[in-house]
């Protein structure tokens, strides 16, 4: 394959707080030393990077929008959005790209409100509990994925 | 009647990406095709039209607060905020105009989550399932009824 | 196409009662007005029209069963019969036809009883709460329907 | 007052097995003993009575519609349709007639699904449980209303 | 029979207040004219009565415990505490008495949380929507069940 | 035993159409075929049969009440009116019958409305799935029990 | 305005050991503190006070009965009763005076059946979470809607 | 230890019916039958003993609120305030002593209604099912366990 | 104390057409006029206030965010995002800072949906229902809360 | 067709207690009965016949396993397991052999839990009610249903 | 009675970890310390004891099958299987023995899936919370029991 | 660290058939595939493993059982018991080891009955969606989180 898969890390609401918001459940890692730690596994699954923030719906929707003859596939962290967000959904659904859902803390062990996921109507798969780590196992997941899919 | 009735075509998110997005439920035309239509459709019916959309829920909401004073009747495609925003729905009980909902799909032979609208709470009418052509049926149906209110 | 294409227009319990029964919710047309208009309506759009009221669940039944090889399309208000009769939904599923589920009212902003409808299951589309406009947009909309189908 | 006050009494479906089925719910009186006592109760009260019984939804719906103009007050057992009939509920909303709502059993001592009424959300008031008695005391406060009614 | 019949007539929380709460709701007639009519029904029935109020649910239970053995039927308007008081209930079906449930509005077209009773599971049976005239046929029915139960 | 035991077969709402409706659902066998299959088998069983449709209700129920005293178990195949219609369970209550119930499919598999049945509340047993061999598989059953019945 | 407003604060069950029970949901204050502080700040705002409390749903619905005439606003913490008491509910409709609901703790972080009020359908508005300061808020609120009335 | 611990036993509503009512349910032992069988059980492990009945819940509250400093522990078999009692409840949570929760009857072999207990939230345990030994099965525990904390 | 207590006012979606959207509701007082009642309100109690609205709920996210650090409290009513936005409740959550919910009217008197609050999970308290003088309320609760908290 | 072909009969828990179990619900005849007349039946219809029994989830579901490849079809009567366990229909739908459920109460008569079946989802139909003798019903049909499909 | 009631004592999955597992929640005591506790008490009892523990379903149904005939009553703790099991229940109902449902903890004061037993029906009574000692709790009303049904 | 950290990979029931088992659904590798690839990887993290299948929940509950002590963690993929086994929850809780949830499919595009987790109560993360691969994903994740462990 002549170039590397370009995966979009879309990060929702709050998560530029990481680190510093209740680290209890989130872990003391900024979204910073996140991307990081992105990048690093990227280039060494021969992965090109995109790495990005928003706590608004209506940008996470758009730049999902942009993905679609942009990248190859998306890994998703949709923080609160999970749980409420029928566009990022729709968005997801429009984009025909290989999806997996991240989340830092095991969803299944917190409020009610947060056991029902919209994205995952969309996910290839679901990756959480484990922190930071998730990004790291979703983008391992990916490349695997993404080179056998090109090399077939 | 000295001037023609002004009407504002609102679109929620997901609904640039028209005829991309799984034709096989939302159709082949393109946005631009349906604000196309609307407009020589308004055009026929005296109707002034104002077609406009967006993939964020605070800029509909502050497109619906401006209506009031400026349109005279709103025709709605919320999208998925159709189900999840009761930001729009207040907005709408707020600006005090005639509303009427459009959807592409027949919502009620979709995923039940999408059997419930915010919106229908502000509208005198619903018109789902005619693809592009149910905002056509709206303009009429408006038409009638502005024409009407005025001339009474 | 040689011959226009034929629909039925069925109306379910107490229409029959139309410009007499509760005018603040149904308005003030009766039934032969409403079928008026829709003649009217049907000759300008090269439409063949029958028009048809009963109070009687296996009546509406067995009409559907007819209109299958009689007709090319089904407008249907089935009044309160919408919400509970799965006889009326399996007959016009076993038809076959083109359907377009019609309410004077919006049952979105009634008794929540009213917002489920067996009908929409079976339906292209549906439109209400525009009181008898809301029949002539449902012919409107299959002429334009049926033209195309047959063109094509 | 000229003339005596008219009621329509109604029985819904299977009322005509009266004093055969399940007479440990139902008792032993037949529908023909229940319209005796009721034009016997009639008549010492000033009233006009009619008493049918139908198994058919359509059919009391028909009957309903006709009380309007024909009636002053309609006093309904509407059996099983009590549960289920959306129909007879319009048309008795239509009819804006005085209506009551007599059950043989008392409802809220059987099946859950007889614990719901239509009939209710049309009627002054309900009486149930007093096998056909209930029908005498329908006719009680009928004669009470009606009186009174007309002479203020 | 040699003796009267005696009858409990039982009221619950604020039907003390009746004539001046909500007329809109309950009427104008005060308690104090609801038991003169119901002594005056009485009488003419040949049933000895007693008639009290109480807005204590304990008090309740205690007189409903009390008539074992004192008196042979009992009619309850319970008021607030039919939707709540399980005590009351328990009373009542300890008391091994026939039980008229009375209420002076119809239930059924009021708030959701006033469509249940404790006491119907207690009751003979139910009357209600008629305002205080819904004692007055309490006490007929129980009149001819009394009558024919010591005659038999 | 003197004479052959004489079986009711009831068919409720769009089975006429059999054969013709969504044979993918409902097979290709027309009702014409099912009843002379049922002939033949009750022949074959020494049963006396009766075979008969309808689209209607309160037919099917004036149709179950005539069977007391004429026949002496039914078999009942209640279409769409399995799921709504308490008139049907009360007449299969009153007639005091061994009674049968039939579907073509197997109603747990498709949509949730088809999973409840007021039928079987008043049903022996209940046979699903096998197309018109259900008919023929209730008749063995009937002819069974009704011989050992007798024969007892 | 020649007189003080009149207020009653009424504390239902358990309020009495105030500064005993659970001090870290309920705070160290007792309920004499309480009143202390309230007819303090009555005083400051000219309000005449009079602050009861009692274990006995039926003396509160009394207190609140007796209040119509008596007094010019109610400000209640019913305590376990807001959740179950519909006899308290209807004594404060009957009462049709001015009520403020309020609560030490928020009873939205709670356990769950704390989350619903009966109290509240009769309320202007509510207060809690603030511990005995929302009875000050209370009266502050309470204050200035009695003089802006009076003085209007 | 000096002291015998003091156990106090308290009885809600209709518990001083026992022995009357519905024997097949409660049995046919009176509640001082009961309370001999406990005294002679508490004198026989140590244990003073106090027990009461009332029907009134804000009695049984208040009893709660005075054990605190009086007793040691607290056996309750609240009847009906089972079921309804959050200011029960909230008594025995302030209360902080070990309460042990007994019914006569299996509540699980019972209405869906009596399924509930608000006061197993503030209990140690629970014992149901076996009439008055449950009391005494209750002292036992209490005596070991009240034993225990003292020696220990 | 050196420096004022800093509270950071937000307001959410469509609260810029108060005093003009739905009077009937939210009263006549426009924000404009709200913003200089707290202004006045916080200066008579030594709080230094920023008073802002937005219809954005990533902006609402994103000042929330803002105010750790910033601010030493947060008076929020977040209008229709209350009922669905998980995101302003995570931000909150992260901020650490004391929160007091405001709602102009009682939500508890409105529709069923505005019965729900996220923002309750991470507030102090709430008050609603008292039109604008909630907010200084609310305000007059955090100058008792920051002055005591501070000056321990 | 030169093999017989082979039906694997399965039983459930408890079904080892045939005819000592609640024979009131389950009938006289022992598990070794039913499968005497299963095999005699089988014979008479050309099949070959394994019958089985498990108390264990874990041996059934390998039993299933085994019958792919051994057996042509499976009749299975899961017993309790037919409510709670998700392996057995995960063997069932993995066998990708024709399945028919089997049970000897109707079970839409008995406790709700018992409404619901795993099996239902994997089975082409569903005999109830018939006590033994639905064994022997689905043998016939399977005879009939193998036959043709090997014919054909 | 000439011999000693032999007793059944079941344990369900996971008591054989009792002392290790979750000792917060289950104590310290070891199954076999539990089963020398139940033997010594036994003893004084005059009961014979059989004592068992099986993490398997099946072989818990088993050995209930078994008891039929060998055992007087059944003492049991099914653990998890309390929760899902209807083949235990089955078997329970089966066995027609007196059955005791015990727990150690009181399961209705932790999670929701706990509060729900198919054990409790089948049994004659319920002791929960008591750690422990609710064996000995329970062999005590068995004593009490077995005796006095033996002697009568 | 002297020695390599021990994984328990446990499979529950029907994965044995992977492979054959619907392919579309489960992918195509063998359990023996998918073991050999786990022992590969964890070969290569420095882990060693025990991988295990079995159909019965019992069996299960034991190894769980015994790999405290024996394992430093658990990824188990249960299979059907995932949604119904309260006795493997309280296994894993009692395990006190570090647990992985792996399923093959994203169980939440799949039916209803799928989307919950009972072992999710008891798991670090879960990881679903990727076939096998996600055994190997919490392999990593595990190597990482146990050296790091061993190492601080």
């Amino acid at each position: 394959m002549a170039r590397a898969p370009k995966v979009l890390v879309l990060n929702g609401p709050n998560l530029n707080l990481l680190g510093a918001r209740e680290p209890e459940i989130y872990g003391r890692q900024t979204l910073a030393d996140v991307e990081a730690a992105c990048r690093e596994r990227a280039a060494g699954r021969g992965l090109e990077l995109e790495f990005r923030q928003s706590n608004r719906e209506g940008e996470l929707v758009e730049w999902i929008q942009q993905a679609r003859g942009e990248h190859d596939a998306i890994v998703i962290n949709a923080g609160a959005y999970t749980h409420t967000s029928v566009a990022i959904l729709d968005a997801l659904l429009a984009a025909e790209l290989p999806v997996i859902e991240v989340h830092l803390s095991n969803l299944f062990r917190r409020e009610s409100f947060r056991h029902h996921s919209y994205v995952s109507r969309a996910a290839i798969g679901l990756i959480c509990g484990f922190g930071p780590e998730g990004y790291l196992l979703a983008l391992d997941a990916l490349a695997r994925r993404l080179g056998s899919e090109m090399e077939a």
